[in-house]
């Protein structure tokens, strides 16, 4: 059984700026058939991450640029629907690479088995996925915080960000998120247990609002924004206070490289550490952190919050949404109905 | 035997941008007498450092800042003339914090005595002193070097940069320095043995320049001046890279505070960490580093050059030359002669 047609999102042009719609394209083709030791998946979840706009520029980055009228690339949940390999069956629930489209046709290289005893599957690309063990080890490895520190962390409501913040609650931190709207804030503080949380967009001063949440300054701040946010993070670091370096949301979309004061001296000054980290330099550790994740959300100590579009069709702009940070949770395209 | 006149040097005025001579006054004063338990010094070397200038300013830095009408801070060598301590007796010289006089009376904290077999008594306040450590913890505690890496070092002649640079060579490492003229170009690659090294002042392209001196890219940057340099240092580093923070002197001078490209991702894609130390930190480990240092001035391994200036009187304006990269070799002031 093989459907007749796939559609795909590709890269039409590489954005200058903030991406358009008119960047992506919507293409027909038909699925592949899989080959002896392949097998076939019909997507469910397409997860939109901020790291894609990266991949759609010409720049060097730690991945591979999509290149033009190539898939765009993305994390995916899906169900097997046809199979030659011996280790993926039919109706196996994956979680995989497999881009922006209905059906993908895999080896299993970098596929993994989803148990479906967790949690529903799209977490599969969320909080039991990158984006949690993004956290975990980020914040762990990297921020590595001690009870009663204080954890900042920015875009706090996202996929990444609220699980940083309740990893750090559950080591006993102070946590103050950084969100991008009164909802947000809310959300963070009341529904997830932050401390403290600020709104970025309406505070008139955020080294102030920083200085008001952080009574006692700042030893772990987990970046995924960049930018001014940072600049005025540095201003209340604490002695020996590491910054892991996530992602710079704040800088993806700009036309020239991002200027701002010179970190050095904060760091001088307080023996402190700024370091950038993938996820894939832990995935030795995934199946320790994705058991942990998943103790922690079936305990009530982790929530989720899932914003998901419908259909492939709305994928181009709900990930300009995701730029502009309109997305509230983390953010997945329903690209095919159970 | 208490002499009558104390010449010392105060802080007259916080300079603004670069400092100038009338930001120091030279200033008589009486000798104090030791008191019980105190012992007074006559200062033969006053060291002249980078970190001064932060002591000048009102910002905020790692240690307290010079008041108006104060001494200066600094390091010196010299030698105890009348003793009511009994740790310290006529006679012996001494390190410590003595400050921009020819006189300084000592409670002993902070004072080391100088082991005079190892070396000239000078060293105690350059290669077998502060800078020496500087270079020893910074390099193989931040750096963390490994045999084959390349090791970039900015400043490169200068006190602490010419070790750090020796060290890296000794620890099996390609070492790339970066200087201000022809002659300390020469110096660092014909005299120290650095692998390649570039004049920043002559380099049309400072980001080819270390293209061509580093052609596996950059682990290690020994950070000494900040600014462009490290912009240009920033493009060129290896996956895992090791930015350590020393000192940042190309911005010390600024009315404004410095602004440059973001760094973060550079960090981010190369995974790549940026951490400011201070020597103080390593307190505990002194006497290893010192022995080691020690050891391979000895043997010949580490080489270290001089740059005396006469008289307490020609400090301010050898101060004012060193923010300008003029001396050559670690900076000193004869203050006494023995």
């Amino acid at each position: 059984m093989t459907p007749a047609v796939n559609h795909r999102v590709v890269l039409a042009a590489r954005p200058v700026g903030f991406p358009r719609e008119s960047d992506f394209r919507i293409e027909e083709a038909p699925a592949q058939e899989p080959a002896d030791g392949q097998f076939l998946v019909r997507v469910l979840y397409l997860s939109l991450d901020p790291y894609m706009r990266g991949r759609m520029s010409a720049v060097k980055s730690y991945a591979a640029n999509v290149e033009l009228g190539e898939v765009m690339v993305g994390g995916a949940v899906g169900r097997v629907v046809a199979s030659r390999n011996e280790r993926f069956a039919v109706g196996d629930a994956v979680v995989g690479h497999f881009g922006w489209q209905e059906y993908a046709t895999s080896d299993g290289a970098g596929v993994e088995k989803i148990d479906e005893s967790l949690a529903p599957i799209s977490t599969a690309v969320g909080v039991l996925g990158m984006p949690g063990l993004t956290a975990y080890f980020g914040l762990l490895e990297i921020g590595r915080p001690r009870p009663g520190e204080t954890v900042v962390v920015s875009a706090a409501a996202g996929a990444v960000g609220a699980v940083v913040g309740q990893i750090a609650k559950i080591k006993g931190c102070r946590v103050v998120g950084i969100a991008g709207s009164p909802e947000k804030v809310a959300y963070v503080r009341d529904q997830l247990g932050f401390d403290a949380a600020i709104d970025y967009r309406a505070a008139p001063d955020m080294s102030q609002a920083l200085a008001e949440a952080c009574p006692r300054g700042v030893d772990v701040y987990f970046d995924n924004v960049g930018g001014e946010t940072l600049d005025a993070v540095l201003r209340h670091i604490n002695m020996r206070a590491r910054i892991a370096i996530c992602g710079m949301i704040s800088e993806y979309n700009l036309e020239k490289p991002a200027v701002g004061p010179r970190p050095g001296w904060f760091l001088l000054v307080n023996r402190a550490r700024m370091e950038g980290f993938l996820v894939f330099e832990f995935r030795d550790r995934y199946r320790e952190g994705l058991a942990a994740l998943a103790a922690w959300v079936r305990e009530g100590h982790i929530k989720y919050k899932e914003d998901i579009v419908e259909g492939l069709a709305a994928a181009p702009r709900a990930f300009i949404g995701l730029m502009q940070g309109k997305n509230f949770g983390k953010l997945l395209v329903r690209v095919g109905k159970e």
